[in-house]
């Protein structure tokens, strides 16, 4: 049971006096402040700030308003939501089901604070699991190899539901740099080793090859860089020589799941801003 | 080679306007904020603030006069250091070596923004490693099981040596309440368990037998509960059943002193505050 | 696809030429050894073994009669296992679901090497869950505090049903040592908190109050001492000042589901022994 | 004080009952098992052991001629040690001083079972602590970019102290072809980033580049393929936004100095194998 609050999310060029200017103005509309939290980037002096307040009169629209002069002056990027936002999200899978379980089921607890509108595969296998949980499970079959045809299709769908992030829980195929201009900074995939290392297919194979010791998963933005996007989050297990490829998938699929599922939860919480290749996680 | 810069630490009352009156106070005396971190304590409207900026003329003396005003407003409890400020440090140790080493070497290396001024000790053990830091060793024993003798002895010591700071690198014995009244939230201590767990003595013999499968080091504050002061750092690491009680102790030293190094780094980069039996540990 | 095989789980009283006789009379009767991993408890000289290994012949039947003369030379305490057993498993829950989730979902994978045959509650509101999965779901409340009446009603279904392991998914009730003596280290508890710490009701109320900076939760046999049963597992998550209650509670059931799902997955591998207060965990 | 003792490292294609064989020639000879742990390369059905026993005629060249009969019947690759044997170690080093702190402060207390016989480096920054800790300190300075000459000169020291192993504690050099022929398996180094990710120069730098959540630090063999050895231990920290390269590096070094000696304690017990380019380490 949350008080309403205002979430704000802001990046510019550092200069003396912004973090007076904006919680002055937030303290003058009557905003409580409950989380500020800033970094400024040594290099090229960028600064990035989250601050979050409780205010009676919650809502997006009003406190635009009042910002949007110093967001004018400081030349500001920002995103700004009231505690009623609701992000919509699709989820794209393609076989295996223990990610697309691990958000079912925490959606099903929530624990996820979105709407989860719809399933899109490009396989059948995992239409029981729609089921199962009541969602509606959108076929995106790549036919004749014409990955631009499915992606229009899969497009389309999309479009028409109002979707505005795609979660990748184990989709195995890759979207192209037309398809990403419709989601910039609003994909997140799941990839199944500790990147850089092991980027591409099979990296529980790569990984047992070059006999390391822990492997991981991470959690990042999808770019056209296959594999290379920014970074949300990551996780590792020790392993040792006596795990086979297939023990290292066992133990990767609960690296895989509550990756994804922590990375999915910053992102609802507005607390991730992309910076070059780089993320700043707010805590 | 770090810009020359004030930090404060700050707490008191939440009330709406603080944290814009700070900033405002700071950027009017051409302050320019490196970081900027707060903790509002949803249970009692606590506010815990930890503030950072360059300024060309950082001297603390200046900087009080110039937030004087608010910190009497609000009513705050305040730490202000400028980045000449040394902690000067005494390390008490019994007859364990690895902690005193972690720290000397440490020191050596111009991890630790601290003066070391001397080493005390109830034994003469560690007397040489002293030397080959070229530090003073102190021999305080207890004589007689006279505790409160050995006490005044040690705290002439420290005073006389200007310390501000004890660092307990495994010293074996319980201090009064009285002398801890000298040095409130100033002596960082190391505790061989994930504490709770395992107070009071011989805490790997009590882990093996209870045959837990992850081991801990705890570095608190210490108050006049036996092992119950506020916590600054934990860490953990695995173990398994082929782990002799000698193989926990072994292991254990590992944890003990990064955990111990770790808490004493953050504290002298002064992101550390007590509230009640916890602390506010800022990153 | 594994190759057939036996595993063997012994102990007995150390004494020279038991491994060559074992694996001797393995050998002999073309026993392929695949594991082999033992443990001396260096306090009471007690050996603990583990031997798996492939054979055309993998019946439970026919390799008990082969080393039946060696275990009764040795006095050993055996369990022997052929590659077509299964557990015969029931989840007992209450009213958390992400713990029962997780089972299930991991069992719909082919994760778990084991008949989940029913769910049994105190409640009524996880019946839904077991509909999703299609299975049998047992309502077994708690009338007018008679909870000797209740667990003669879940008993009785249990034995009907042939179970022989008891999961423990968050079930909010403690079990009468009448009722244990039935299913002796065949109950796995999972427990919110990182034991021997907080043990008892509201251990994230506990752990945020303490002001630890790490928390755990740890899986364990159940034994009629509540909370102190015999440890298989423990996993721990670092928090900060800054994780209400709520979000302890929250991170918390990652790592309760992981811990029970990883001690599920030693115990059906049959990689668990229990040695007193403690267990000898085979990797 | 631990009971005289055999160890034994052995390697072979797996046959059908070498284990019992081992096992029954060492009971024989009244050898009583304390730990036995074995590996089977599934893929190419390569065997790996370890087996430790007591015995009260504990020299390795009596054991030798025990066991060589089956050493030739299985045609075994094998290591033989007695509890007397310690290796003798040099530890090569530049500028970097936390590394082989850490190695001089462990074998201060005993816990390094081996003999430190000199430190070797291309500078003399290290030499006051070589000094501190009354070791020999050999200059080899690469003189004209002449390595070939430098690595004589080293070479010539070390074969004159007896020198079976090598530590490069940061070493920045890279040893050449001809060199490693003279120690083959027994050149332990740390690379201070998690292989394979971020090999070659300026990790850390690559690391904060990429926007990587967790770094790591590897110990491995050396071999003729820079960073590509066969990998012994490996640790990972994780870290945010907020970390400079600075602060990565100092993060970094205690992961360097934990992995360098967990792998060196780990190598000194005996208890890892190399195949390929893996390595087995037994538990």
């Amino acid at each position: 049971m949350q008080k309403p609050h205002i979430t704000l999310l802001a990046s510019c060029t550092d200069q003396l006096g912004i973090i007076a200017a904006l919680t002055h103005t937030i303290s003058q509309h009557h905003g409580d402040i409950l989380h500020l939290e800033q970094h400024v980037d040594a290099e090229d002096q960028q600064l990035f700030i989250r601050i979050q307040w409780h205010t009676t009169h919650a809502d997006q629209a009003t406190w635009a308003t009042h910002l949007d002069p110093l967001f004018q002056t400081y030349h500001m990027k920002t995103q700004l939501y009231d505690s009623n936002f609701k992000h919509r999200i699709a989820i794209l899978a393609s076989k295996e089901e223990h990610c697309l379980y691990d958000v079912l089921t925490r959606h099903h607890s929530h624990e996820l604070n979105a709407e989860l509108v719809l399933i899109a595969s490009n396989h059948t296998t995992l239409a029981p699991i729609a089921k199962q949980f009541n969602l509606p499970f959108e076929h995106c079959p790549i036919e004749q190899s014409d990955h631009a045809k499915q992606e229009a299709h899969l497009l389309n769908i999309l479009k028409n539901a109002n979707i505005d992030t795609l979660v990748l829980a184990r989709y195995m195929q890759i979207l192209s740099p037309e398809f990403l201009t419709h989601y910039p900074e609003r994909i997140i995939n799941i990839h199944h080793s500790f990147l850089p290392a092991f980027s591409g297919a099979k990296p529980y194979h790569q990984a047992w090859k070059r006999g390391v010791k822990i492997i991981g998963a991470t959690s990042h933005f999808v770019t056209e860089a296959l594999d290379n996007g920014p970074i949300i989050t990551q996780s590792v297990t020790p392993i040792s020589h006596q795990e086979t490829v297939d023990a290292l998938i066992q133990l990767g699929r609960n690296l895989e799941k509550i990756t994804l599922s922590e990375a999915l939860h910053l992102y609802l919480a507005h607390k991730v801003l992309v910076h070059d290749q780089r993320t700043i996680v707010f805590k």
